[in-house]
């Protein structure tokens, strides 16, 4: 049975994520996956940006969006849906990639509170562009985003 | 001079979104430009699903990212940035275009509360797949996202 | 039985936020109540101030908790709690009320998403100072705020 | 000169609070207040809770308010307004008090994004009840919600 924990989690993860062509598009690779955190990685190149070189706003979105369902389902399983989520943007992005480290807040039976905070990386420096604050559920609730599961 | 509103604010409005290689990754197309509205349309194609088939939440995301951030250029002037947004999901996307139709519900000298709605089409019909709301600034303030300017 | 529709409706939800110690002491009242709409009124009073004179945000976060979540009850029957929900601030609020006015986004058998506008009212003038959206849940979701059933 | 450090910190947050009719009906209390973080605590009482007997949510809603806005005025100085939040709720609020905990994500010279969790107490016992995100801007921008200066 896989758990999601350690390198047979990174796997499972990172597995969802080919099957989804937009992560695909967007380029998005897991790096960690455990209970106790996520953390998505998206490398820098051209089609990510905006037209001032930075990466645009709908990749730091879809970047938590991503971040943020993965913490979910580590928190209530795989078939999960995103409900909700913010996002703010405290910096332009830019570097060799944008790393989305996701927490799980609090979980009961049929949703979570999961939080992720997202940096530019350059380097060995990070720097916070985006945090965002979201809401998962489990499937069988009908409202749904694009969750993992 | 360029003025937001008309064809040539459509005109003006797409030629930024070619600009920006994300959006251009995406596929939006804006539809309608003026200060009570605008309207962006990213065609249902495969690229953009997650693994069941609908539209990925990241997608919508973005889709309302650009949507919010026009609707701030429109009342602010083009040179703006998307401080934040959230987004609900109340439905899996799915059909032959997603569209996104933004208005503005409060605007100052700096700063700009937008609103957004995205509507999954097939045919005649359309249905509310999620639902936005965020706060645009003119470009002179440090925080940033993904803005139009 | 009681519907949440007219009068009945509305001497219903008066008489839930009455059972709220709270909503006394901030001085909530229902105007209207029907699936289509609630209005939740907080005459002004110095009580509800910050130093300067204007209603306090908080204040207005806890009419719009109200106004949200009630609209939640239209959707989806009185036992509900309310999941989450963003306040945008955009004006001063003074005047001789505050009246927020509410609305379903969409609806399914478990949550609700549900929006509202808060204005100012000074005679027959209405300004807006706040707009909200959140999302409500059925109440035997375990996570909970502080619902109206 | 007050500093916003230390014992002088809590007392001048304190006097804002005084200042505030709501903050006073709230029943907040600041018991810390520096750069790298702000406690403000209402003590339970019956006048905060719903019909449940529980914290109402527009409590916790207002606390956040202030406890963000705090964090702001850390970060850019005591002259500013709230732009907006977002409040997830999840577990009822019970115990002795409400202590939220608030700190900067990030600052800038116009706007700083600060988060606070709010935890129910009981004796040495402490359970997260809600967690919140918002940006606070400088007053000299129009849009205002209910902010500290």
């Amino acid at each position: 049975m896989t758990t999601l924990d350690g390198t047979d989690a990174v796997a499972f993860a990172q597995s969802v994520l080919d099957s989804q062509p937009f992560s695909v598009l967007v380029g998005a690779r897991v790096e960690e996956m455990s209970p106790s955190g996520v953390v998505v990685r998206v490398p820098f190149r051209q089609e990510i940006t905006q037209h001032h070189g930075f990466a645009h706003g709908g990749v730091q979105a879809a970047l938590a969006d991503i971040a943020l369902t993965f913490m979910g389902a580590a928190a209530l399983g795989p078939s999960v849906l995103t409900s909700e989520f913010k996002i703010n943007f405290v910096r332009p992005g830019m570097g060799e990639a944008l790393v989305a480290r996701g927490s799980v807040l609090s979980a009961g039976r049929r949703q979570a509170v999961t939080r992720c905070d997202i940096f530019a990386v350059q380097g060995d420096e990070e720097r916070l562009v985006a945090t965002a604050l979201g809401t998962i559920v489990t499937a069988d609730v009908p409202p749904a985003g694009g969750g993992p599961g």
